[in-house]
């Protein structure tokens, strides 16, 4: 198997192939399959390790909770940046010290606020009046940290507004959590998935530096700031190596925001995704007519076995296959699934060998982040995308 | 809790509440979980089977593949559509007979051609050459049918061109599979999915019965035509009764394809959909901003988490809270997870009470189709949609 893939892109990671592509090369796999290579995971780690100076590490499991993973992130000394109760557990499970994990999602259960607090947990997140109550009444005492709104994003997935607060709201509910017997002790945000360039967060640190002095200007003794995540990882567009990003986001965060006592940062894709592999098999190649300009291309994953997020075609992945020296064509590829919105690439077609058949292997490159658990637990009695580490 | 909902819609099938009601009033759930109704599945059956004459019932079982079900339905005499080997093997579990089931996938594996050929299987969809040639392989002599790509779609979600070829290569293909050795019995379509009234089949069997009778004058002693799905369920907007909505489509059908042996319809929502509730809970009631329009509400399903439907908010569920008789708001709605894309209703806001808060019960009506099985294994570490079948 060639991997000129890898020799092409100059802002790959010069650790990658070797170990993982060797792995992969020697088996063979009768469904989809995840790989996941620890050593990766552990030099991006130090990778951003090294720009991101003083700052927190807590990497968000939701990205890859691998139990694997997290083991070795806890050997590493990374902290965590939880979503939920059963992703506390694996933490804590895995060796994790409770003070080193936050409860980050804005929207959690009662019940697992008090587990958690229970648990040692107290750091949590909130954007909203009664999150603060229900923080308030079962974890009394806490720390939190107010989630703003960021208004414009740079990322490639810009978030929604589904997540913080604006500034009136945010500097309304510092005072209500001092009310409520709360630490109210900072503020995050996070600047969108997949900010490519570092300098792509200057605009966002400036909304959210005006909005920090007018906390402190109304008498907030603020210590802490999470700056989330955004870390991008390499789907064929230019990104930053993860180095020199870290360090000028962070040198862009103390100039912006001085004193601070603790900064955080959330990294999940930009730690995990290129430390991964997705091994899948062509199911068919068709035309639907002989007027179609393109072929279209199924594979035995699609968006509801593990690739959820090429939705709205947001993620471009990268495909490698045995027959890449061959004449190369665009096709459109499409999930094995009868559901017709099961379809991977369609308005931006993919480019792959003409040759290519039913029963040919894929790689799916830099596939770590937000894969396995985004897949269903059987649909169409597919079984889950399996995850092996390495 | 006033069931005021099934009394104001005038479509509502009949036999609905009770048992099902009074099954979810009576206990609580720590968790989302999927009430799914047996009687209910075993009244929607014989209402379709009163109208759709001597047209086989080839349950979908995609939609909703929950053992009992299938063995509720293999009781009721219904045949089977299975969409892969794991389902096929579920059927043939319950009783189904190998000759009652037909894998309708037109993107199969090699090796699940062969085990279920092995196991009896004799009926298989293709829309492509090669899909012809996996099938004389592995099944030789097996029968097929050419799955028809429907131009015009009338249905509420649409299918894309992922499934079905057109007229010339759908010719082609019967010659072909005559050449390769197989049985090329006849044709299938698929009208679009929640096809709300049966006047809308007509045009699309008007496009159908053209290319049948130019297969019939080149010569194709055709036998099978396979009507697909698109039955509709219960979405708030009027739909047809289904005894009186399958008997209108096979009357359009018989009259355009005149003498065919055997017809074939496969519904999966229109069967079992309107027999199961999911009881969901109230995470977070909250505000982004004074000036923001709308609130947002937060449960504990989301996207990812069985309600994969609402995605374009092409299907619109009926919610029903202990509060409904308190003046209603409109909310924007959006699941637990930390994912921006996982929110069910933004564009069209849903009206709630203004009441409404966190711990509140909501049922979630006519979800018992494609909800549980579109379930991620663990995104961000929450749990699959739990079914609980009565």
């Amino acid at each position: 198997m060639t991997l000129h893939f890898a020799a092409d892109a100059p802002s790959f990671p010069v650790v990658r192939p070797s170990r993982l592509d060797g792995f992969v090369a020697d088996r063979s796999f009768d469904k989809p399959t995840l790989v996941m290579d620890l050593d990766l995971v552990e030099a991006q780690y130090r990778a951003l390790r090294a720009g991101l100076g003083r700052a927190d590490i807590h990497y968000a499991v939701k990205a890859n909770p691998a139990r694997q993973v997290i083991a070795r992130l806890v050997d590493l000394g990374s902290h965590f940046d939880a979503a939920s109760k059963a992703e506390i557990a694996l933490c804590l499970e895995e060796g994790a010290d409770p003070s080193e994990v936050s409860f980050g999602n804005t929207i959690k259960r009662a019940s697992d606020i008090a587990w958690a607090w229970d648990q040692g947990i107290t750091l949590f997140a909130a954007d909203a009046e009664e999150e603060l109550e229900k923080i308030a009444d079962n974890a009394p005492g806490a720390s939190v940290y107010i989630r703003l709104i960021v208004e414009v994003s740079p990322g490639d997935w810009p978030l929604t507004r589904k997540f913080g607060c604006d500034r009136d709201t945010a500097l309304r509910l510092l005072d209500y959590a001092k009310a409520l017997g709360l630490n109210p002790v900072g503020f995050s945000f996070h600047v969108g998935s997949q900010t490519r360039q570092a300098a792509m967060w200057a605009p966002t640190l400036d909304e959210m530096a005006a909005i920090w002095a007018a906390a402190i200007d109304a008498g907030h003794a603020l210590s802490l700031l999470n700056i989330g995540g955004g870390f991008p990882a390499f789907y064929g567009e230019e990104i930053d190596a993860p180095t020199a990003y870290a360090a000028q986001v962070i040198a862009m965060v103390e100039a912006r925001f001085p004193n601070v006592a603790t900064i955080m940062a959330e990294p999940g894709r930009g730690m995990v995704a290129e430390a991964g592999v997705i091994v899948a098999e062509v199911m068919l190649v068709s035309r639907k007519s002989d007027r179609d300009m393109h072929r279209w291309v199924y594979l035995d994953i699609g968006r509801f076995s593990g690739l959820a997020e090429t939705e709205g075609e947001a993620i471009r992945y990268q495909f490698q296959t045995a027959r890449d020296g061959d004449p190369m064509g665009p096709c459109i590829l499409a999930g094995p699934s009868c559901d017709s919105v099961d379809v991977l690439y369609e308005k931006r077609p993919v480019l792959l060998p003409v040759s290519l058949k039913s029963g040919d292997r894929v790689l799916i490159r830099n596939t770590g982040a937000y894969t396995s658990t985004y897949s269903t637990v059987c649909f169409n009695g597919f079984p889950p995308l399996d995850v092996v580490v390495i």
